[in-house]
């Protein structure tokens, strides 16, 4: 186990009507706050209303920017800056989920820094200072709601970038799994994709001897694995949707990791994808991980697949290869029962753009801890899932 | 699943050396402090000569107040708090074991209190305003390097009684297995059923729909079963020791009992064992636990049995007694197997003062949740014990 600083500042109100503590919340920090959410959805179920009537109750002033989308954009980015610079607000509140939780931990980041926020995810700046923020999450996916990360896209150049900071983790974050009872489908079935990918991320790593990590993983595992059929059966079924809100948060608030190193390669691989393609990032997560499973499974790695076997599908063999096999054929075949594309022609993508990607998905260096990849390393896997 | 606030504010470090950042955190938050620690242990390892430099180096003013007993004394708090109002001292650092951690933010709670500490065991006040304190963790056990939580003996009434308030959580903890390499091998047994013991007591809730808090327990009740025999064959094996140290803060830093009724009821019954008999706290919980566990399985319970059974023990029955008997045996094979008594004559209690402790246990009323004991359950269960 590798030494860490453990230190998670986010207070999570979770559970039904918890927006009751939401003014009491802003109060502690600010009273002139920007109001960021994405598109109708949060009008459709009445909870931008609440959001309202609980601001105005408080007294607490606010502008409002709405209209951050998936994949969000540095332009959106910028805009809110501005919002805050001119009215002289102190904090942030984001409504919805992990694009726009996102988006406000850049403006968060951008307030205080003279030069363009952008610079940030290109690693030509680091966060010093950042406005403090809340967040009303709808969408189980990111973990957005519980750490310091943030990813933005940048259209003119076709680039997807993340940055993370202990100063971006929000102040607070309210889940009330009843705000996910009417997402569409596809969309908590990316969710659930998204949260598992945090995971494998996490658990298949160099380190050895992390079994607290690596225990917690596979326990989070098995709870997407349970609830994510429930959710798509049920929509409303209040269980699933909370067992399921809550394992996000968990699976990437730094739990996982500490102590470790994390992977990420195919989060990395996938950014390129929606970067060009605007894929929801759960699908391109869904169809690219049993891929690069198979491309890092070897006889050093294979160890971990045989915990993952074992522990996450019950499956026992004497042949490590077999097991390891049968539980990246179990993963392909969970994402596929909740309605996720198992390749790349199926959402579009066709052989035109893998080296470009491939070669901008190494553009800070080689992808990966557990195996690294090199361009051609990537490229034979987009390949591979083509 | 219940609704929650969560909210954990204490910074861990952890591995090996993380002294090292213990001048500068606490410089933090004060220059003149309070050195509370235990016996000769931290003498022995070189830990109190390593805190004492540091402390110089960063010309930080001490008091030192050294002794702290297992199964902690109110008469050692109000000295402390003594010594901190006397030398206008505003930290304390707790260097040791549960013990030491749990005299500390009785001292902090106590500072800022005109009547007598004990009054907040007593439940007559509650705590509005604590001292920082900080600790240095030397024992796997109490889990009370990351909570709120402080459990203390008075001698003149024969009482052992906790209290909880998110004001006690450390500020910060520094977790270095190297400092738990040299325990004895009794006490390294009794701090890993104290780690197991808080997690039964989460695990074995009343609430239903809770599978990321049960997966989670069920996780780290494995890293205990796993890593618990490996200590006390190798006692330096750093593996081991880290997994166990990190699983015990877990254990119970609220992680497993947001969203759940906790039960405790081992617990309680432990400390009446504990405060007349002056037992190691891990030593009566081992033998009490599968008592309880026979006592409470009933149609209604011995569902979370049967998961404890799949899920921890690997053991799967058509029978769901079958599969639960199974389980505590295993539990019980399992705690003589680290050396540990399974009956309360092996310790040397016998049946005269089972009716005076079954009546004290209950003092606030019955306890648990998973099933509520009265007087008479808890003296069957220690008549079982005998």
């Amino acid at each position: 186990m590798l030494n860490f600083d453990y230190e998670i500042p986010t207070k999570i109100l979770f559970g039904k009507d918890k927006i009751k503590q939401l003014g009491s919340e802003i109060k502690k920090y600010a009273n002139r706050i920007l109001l960021l959410y994405g598109g109708g959805s949060i009008k459709k179920i009445g909870l931008y209303d609440d959001v309202i009537k609980i601001l105005k109750e408080n007294s607490i002033e606010f502008q409002e920017l709405g209209g951050v989308q998936p994949n969000p954009r540095i332009t959106v980015v910028r805009e809110g800056i501005r919002l805050c610079r001119e009215h002289q607000l102190s904090f942030i509140l984001a409504v919805g989920g992990g694009s726009v939780l996102d988006t406000a931990k850049a403006i968060a980041a951008g307030f205080y820094y003279q030069g363009d926020a952008w610079d940030f995810y290109l690693r030509k700046a680091s966060v010093k200072k950042a406005l403090p923020i809340g967040t009303i999450l709808t969408l189980a996916a990111t973990g957005s709601e519980m750490n310091g990360n943030s990813v933005i896209n940048d259209e003119a150049t076709e680039s997807k970038l993340a940055i993370g900071s202990l100063l971006l983790y929000p102040k607070f974050s309210i889940l009330d799994p009843v705000y996910t009872f009417s997402l569409p489908p596809e969309q908590t079935a990316a969710g659930v994709v998204d949260i598992m990918s945090h995971i494998f991320e996490q658990y298949f790593s160099p380190e050895t001897g992390t079994a607290v990590q690596d225990r917690l993983s596979e326990a989070l595992l098995k709870v997407c694995i349970q609830y994510g059929p429930i959710a798509l059966r049920e929509p409303t079924n209040y269980e699933a949707r909370a067992n399921i809100l809550w394992a996000g948060s968990l699976a990437l608030n730094g739990l996982l990791l500490y102590g470790k190193t994390g992977d990420w390669s195919t989060h990395n691989m996938e950014h390129e994808l929606s970067a060009i393609y605007d894929l929801t990032h759960g699908v391109g997560l869904a169809l690219l991980t049993p891929f690069w499973m198979e491309y890092v499974l070897s006889e050093k790695t294979v160890e971990k697949f045989v915990d993952f076997a074992q522990n996450v599908w019950g499956i026992v063999s004497n042949d490590k290869f077999v097991a390891a096999h049968q539980a990246i054929d179990k993963t392909r075949e969970f994402f596929k029962s909740i309605g996720m594309p198992a390749t790349l022609r199926e959402v579009g993508i066709d052989d035109q753009r893998l080296e470009v990607m491939s070669n901008k998905a190494v553009r800070f260096g080689a992808l990966g801890n557990f195996k690294q990849l090199n361009s051609g390393d990537v490229l034979q896997i987009f390949k591979n899932a083509l």
